[in-house]
């Protein structure tokens, strides 16, 4: 029996190949500490748990394609907050962020389509854009310039005849990157000027530490039609295993091929649906405290960082993730050598290695991404475990 | 902006392209009587919800990507029941039997590739083919013959070089029809002779009416490699707001492709997927009531309709679908001709037209689907309007 080739140019996921090995590791009594995955710690909302907990009808039914209501109007009025007017035929609730990634990918990708991504960028996209047919045209940026991705020329460089689109994640996963208004209002120029759409990944929005105002591509109204957002409730909100997300767009076109693809799957789940209308409630210094959090936790991490001589890393700006070249030879190595080899005092660490975020081959060899998901203490032991390993992995007998 | 031109090769869903006539006619004081969609009327098994509110973990994390380990055994040991053995790593858990034949189609399919399925067919079939590249090759069958599609001679003139699978829903949506054992054994003999996957959607496994054991492609052990299995708990407990599926294969190749879809999307919803582990604990005689319920509506239902004049239905085995040719020029036009034209007494009924279900063109248009998820009397009471309709639409001033 045959397998798709597309199906064989998508790959299993880089933040989980070394998972067997970290399993072994505990197995051998050695505490790992996890920088590796963006499960965040914080406390789900109890207004998620409540809600769930009321459901009182007896048939758990299928919800309407689109999404209930009550999602559909907590997701506008949220936006109705950061300035952006939408009416619901331009909210589509969806299976979390992944689910909305790929319904967008089918509704514009055809045989050969392309889609302008800087890299390092989440490598999931590469199966949603494959999967549709298309392939990524990567946008190198680098640990040196901080991993800065708005430049006319560069990007102009990358269109052709089969560019369908320009997509980012903003705040970055995984870099941490953070758009300035200037150079959002730049990519929607290219945007609009190469007729291309402007897909922004924006469920990271609440994990800016600026203290600037949360941006969305929705707030740019002369690109409406270009404009696809990508949101979720699982960073926002600690939601993750809810997996509701969202695609919002006000192209009519676009909304009428989405909704094929919504009808098809019949529906979310109806009643993560129910509670994640729920979390829209959430008391309003709910997203300060989370912020805060956060911000403390980027300021240790990438503190610690910069005390290991030879690391290159720009202050990340925004979401939960760092990215920054190390002073050895291959991360991957240097990652699988942490999990059989070393240990301080029992414990050892954990991050996701570089080259899976780039498309381009060789790229990101002795990069890392850290997830700071961890409670402060944690988190400072994590990097501490990283310097000692660095300085003996450098020093190990080869 | 473009759009995919495999996108614009879906179509909305047939099943709901009269919902807004349907308000219309509800906004006119007319009560619409429903056997056009298959959402069950039973109660989800407590179980389900026991589950839910006894849920108490602080964060709502996400999932292994596979599946959580309760669930997956779940299913194992459901199975077991019906005589099959698999392993955790034949076990793919899914947001719904939509998700699990979308990945299905996303790992064997590539652009041109065929798919063998019986029409009339379940309409989003088309949707998850075309969005991975692929078309349906039709294998038509007939009221008059009572659907039936198990014919080696049909089935191989319809194969070619790009022939991936074939496909079946048994028991059958929209038909009822239910294979027999020997039936299923000629389809498996020609996928293996032909080295082509067999793809049973069985998740109206349970509703049969013949005092039959319940069936399985996973039982044909010499076909393991051939054999994909899509399940589901949405009709099986009548939990379709769940959309917890499943899919299942010992073809170690198709596993490594599917992990990579499992994996981009991350997880499927968490609580969701505790519940639904639940749902199997359902006490024994859970199945029994309904199989009993639905049987009684089956025979309601096909007798009411046999004392129509010129209608041709054969007696359906299973699900709760029947299709019928009703002595119409169009069901099509009947169906809007029912909503804004007719009502007896206030009352009126809807069905699914059956084009839809057709992949050839002009085939079923005076076929209509019936699913029979009304309570007995309301369920008389449709039938009834059915009757009614078709004598004063057949007597109509045109």
């Amino acid at each position: 029996m045959k397998i798709s080739s597309k199906a064989n140019a998508c790959n299993l996921s880089p933040m989980r190949k070394f998972h067997p090995y970290a399993v072994d590791a505990v197995k051998r009594g050695v505490k790992v500490y996890h920088l590796n995955i963006g499960q965040p710690d914080i406390a789900t909302p109890k207004e998620y748990f409540d809600a769930v907990r009321n459901f009182s009808l007896p048939v758990l039914a299928y919800a309407p394609s689109n999404g209930i209501p009550e999602l559909t109007n907590a997701v506008i009025d949220y936006y109705k907050g950061i300035g952006v007017n939408y009416t619901p035929n331009d909210v589509f609730i969806t299976t979390g962020g992944s689910e909305a990634l790929q319904m967008v990918m089918h509704s514009i990708l055809d045989e050969g389509s392309e889609v302008i991504i800087p890299e390092p960028f989440y490598p999931n996209y590469n199966t949603f854009i494959r999967s549709s047919g298309g392939i990524i045209r990567p946008l190198t940026t680098t640990p040196e310039s901080g991993y800065k991705y708005a430049f006319k020329d560069k990007i102009e460089k990358l269109i052709n005849a089969n560019t369908r689109a320009i997509m980012f994640t903003n705040p970055g996963n995984p870099t941490g990157a953070v758009l300035t208004r200037e150079e959002m209002r730049l990519l929607a120029d290219i945007a609009k000027e190469h007729d291309l759409y402007l897909i922004g990944d924006e469920v990271y929005r609440e994990f800016v530490y600026g203290g600037e105002s949360l941006a969305s591509i929705g707030q740019l109204e002369d690109i409406a039609e270009n404009a696809i957002i990508i949101d979720s409730v699982s960073k926002r909100f600690s939601a993750c295993g809810a997996r509701i997300g969202t695609v919002i767009t006000k192209n009519k076109e676009l909304q009428k091929q989405i909704t094929k693809f919504c009808q098809a799957r019949l529906s979310v789940a109806t009643l993560d649906q129910v509670a994640s209308a729920a979390l829209y409630n959430a008391k309003g210094d709910y997203f300060d405290a989370v912020r805060k959090e956060y911000k403390l936790r980027r300021d240790t991490c990438y503190n610690k960082l910069m005390e290991i001589p030879g690391v290159i890393c720009a202050k990340p700006e925004g979401a939960f993730y760092l990215m920054a070249a190390l002073p050895v030879d291959d991360a991957d190595k240097f990652q699988m050598w942490l999990l059989t080899d070393f240990n301080d005092h029992g414990d050892t660490v954990m991050f996701a290695p570089g080259e899976g975020f780039y498309a381009t081959a060789g790229k990101g060899k002795n990069e890392i991404r850290i997830a700071y998901v961890l409670k402060q203490a944690d988190l400072e032991r994590a990097m501490d475990l990283l310097k000692l390993g660095i300085e003996a992995y450098n020093k190990r007998a080869k």
